[in-house]
């Protein structure tokens, strides 16, 4: 194939629902001429209380989708999809598959010796940040914690509610005095970045995965020489269920209203791996 | 085929998780003697936020799995899974199928003409409470409000915590002063019982319609003479995801252990109805 036309294919976006699109929202502010094609499991949503092993088909489904549509590079856009699927998805795939847990967790080892991460039940049972964390600095203290609420609370526009900062405060309370860092290890959680500041009092640092997976996605495309040089093509917007509850909460996302989104039935997805 | 035999067949249950085990509680205090096979959705869980033709196609799926158990009758212990189903499954099966909507909505509707609903936005939203309410009581005044909070309140083990107690004010306070009776429309409410009495100072009759559905399923059988007089066989419990997490869950809803629980693929479910 020639070059440039291997250029100008999308990235490849998934998550299980609309948390990715935090980290569409970072790829798109450094690298705005990628055209992404973005799939939401929303029929199957949440990932963050469910096991390895189905998390794992549910992502080889999704995964098999995306490469039909002939992305370049898949993004696992969700830290409990990153936790269960990456490794498999990396060598099954032979294009390259990056996640939003590694960049974190590095940007993270970097600075810190005392750090916090909060998550779903799935990441932080996974000790997939906590690993990760400790490649790249074996002295680190890292303090854990499952914040099983926020996704929900998120999710029904209480991110400013006092309901929303008594959480917080009891789930960072347990970790706060023992941390200066504090790795935002759910795709939803930069929605409540004022909460967690206001309950740390702002003496707390924050890793947002998205930013620091965007700088890694930037980078593997310049390596691999894949970088598109001119956006030609719109994005596309795939959900399992209903595009219209997609697209109200990308809203919330995104700041900004998404075109067309278009449903794929799980049956198809089950398909494209039988 | 012989009639004992018939009647010695199970009664099939499922849901979208471990909600509908409030049902089972309830069929098992008024037929003791029934054996019970049920099956929780956990790797699709929740159906609440889902869509109806998502909703349908899981619940044709778990239909048919039960009906490969053989069993006498199938009960959809969820009421969105009711709400989106019930027509459907009743025409297309040759037993009987019994959702936990019709029971409720007419008790309420005969003892009262004040009525609040509260459930999931799946179920609020579908109308099949409001709909079922009118039809045997033309002149009840109905006031309907989704809590998508409280499933994930009470899973978290918050039932009785003051976070639950300030949601349960903010969502049954909006309709509280314009209701005598609340319909319990999940089968996750049956748990906070006692912090929506305490919301509502004791003066609304609560209505749980898993106990009002156990009597219709109880006379269902007597009609059809499908009773088991002697119990034989042990209950059996499959789930799509984790059976740890299942048992887990499981014990907070019944107040007791489950014996084994048996992991069936949804896989296995696709396969059933293609």
């Amino acid at each position: 194939m020639e070059k440039e036309k291997l250029n100008k294919k999308a990235i490849g976006v998934f998550d299980s629902g609309i948390g990715g699109l935090t980290v569409v929202k970072e790829i798109k502010k450094i690298l705005p001429q990628e055209k992404i094609i973005y799939f939401g499991d929303t029929a199957r949503v949440p990932y963050g209380s469910k096991s390895k092993e189905v998390i794992l088909r549910y992502s080889r489904e999704i995964a098999s989708f995306l490469q039909e549509k002939d992305v370049k590079m898949i993004v696992i856009a969700c830290n409990t999809a990153s936790a269960f699927a990456l490794e498999e998805l990396s060598k099954e795939l032979n294009i390259p598959v990056i996640g939003v847990i590694k960049a974190g967790a590095k940007s993270a080892s970097q600075i810190s010796d005392s750090i916090g991460v909060i998550g779903t039940k799935g990441t932080i049972n996974s000790m997939a940040y906590y690993n990760e964390i400790k490649k790249h600095n074996k002295s680190a203290n890292i303090y854990q914690k499952a914040c099983p609420l926020f996704v929900p609370l998120i999710e029904e526009g209480l991110s400013d509610d006092p309901v929303c900062y008594e959480m917080a405060k009891r789930y960072i309370g347990e970790i706060q005095p023992m941390i200066d860092t504090l790795v935002l290890a759910c795709t939803h959680y930069p929605l409540i970045n004022n909460t967690i500041k206001k309950v740390s009092e702002g003496k707390i640092k924050l890793i947002n995965p998205a930013e620091e997976s965007a700088k890694e996605i930037k980078e593997t495309l310049e390596e691999l020489n894949l970088t598109n040089l001119k956006r030609e093509e719109e994005d596309e917007y795939y959900s399992s269920d209903s595009p219209e509850k997609f697209k109200e909460l990308a809203e919330l996302f995104l700041g900004y209203n998404l075109g067309e989104v278009i449903k794929i039935n799980i049956d198809k997805l089950n398909a494209c791996v039988q």
